[in-house]
């Protein structure tokens, strides 16, 4: 496996930033994170990403994503000009855009790619870098700009993006855990 | 954090499962299991995979999900007999049932949801436990069946079922990735 490589001012990635005594404390310290430093994302950390990404399970294996690795600064801001919720995007030093291909996938395409855009949240969060989900509403007339502004053919959908970059907040871990929304053996 | 009980055969979780010094190894050594050992799921194991799953990032924050935790022998061999793909539900010794209340959520809640499913199949996978994912299609005949047997509201949908247990099969780690899905700055 790929080792993490020192952050541009010298601090580890992951190791430093949680300590995965238990791994479940790594699914809790995710949180969305909108304020970032301007150290760039390296081809190593975009890489490790989107391994994390492709690791995902989809329906009947059929893999129907498609990945857009964004780092260039006009093009990070054009996505959080077009986007309502993308304002991040303007501090975020990368974007991954989980884009899905429905001919292959039907309408589990959706599950997959999410499913994938999780791993990769799960993953920045492990090496210390701070991400957001941004979600896409693929019948909005802003996707469509979206896809034009980023090439995406056609019979492509977006269906999420990731802000990504070093966290200028920070965020304490939480579980949401809700017992109301737990049912034993059935409803 | 609650640490990870001792398995009935001895074995601890997680920790002796995968060793974690790198987090991603924990995303790449997800697997599919469709093969357990009748060993049971605790109610501490239970717990934590739910924590793990609420603590998953929501469209707004709306937590549109639900999730039906089932170890019932009769329960889970009805699911096997109904789904067609869930036949590794008779071997399996728990499932979580992922469901989500589009009224909350709009068009995001089967994202939501699917954020939530990988969160349990990551933190089963860190757990020592073998999972599998079962795709549901909510406009099929037997999820009307499944929703039936487990007394599923009208207005909630069922995303996904997870089948648990101590993994009778081993998978290797592996990450899928593909450089043809991968694009940079723009398609």
């Amino acid at each position: 496996m790929q080792k993490w490589r020192k952050g541009p001012r010298g601090t580890m990635g992951a190791a430093s930033a949680i300590a995965v005594t238990n791994p479940i404390d790594w699914i809790l310290a995710r949180r969305s994170i909108r304020k970032f430093h301007d150290n760039p994302i390296t081809d190593d950390q975009l890489d490790t990403l989107l391994k994390a990404a492709m690791a995902a399970p989809s329906a009947n294996n059929r893999r129907p994503w498609h990945f857009i690795a964004v780092r260039d600064r006009a093009t990070l801001n054009r996505i959080a000009e077009i986007h309502p919720y993308a304002k991040m995007c303007y501090e975020a030093t990368a974007a991954i855009m989980v884009c899905g291909d429905p001919e292959i996938a039907g309408r589990y395409w959706s599950q997959d790619c999410s499913a994938a855009t999780e791993n990769i949240l799960l993953a920045g969060t492990a090496m210390g870098l701070g991400t957001c989900w941004l979600a896409m509403d693929s019948e909005h007339p802003l996707t469509r700009e979206l896809k034009d502004l980023l090439n995406v053919p056609d019979h492509i959908e977006i269906l999420s993006g990731v802000a990504i970059g070093y966290p200028a907040e920070q965020r304490k871990p939480r579980s949401q855990y809700e017992s109301g929304k737990v049912h034993f053996e059935r409803w």
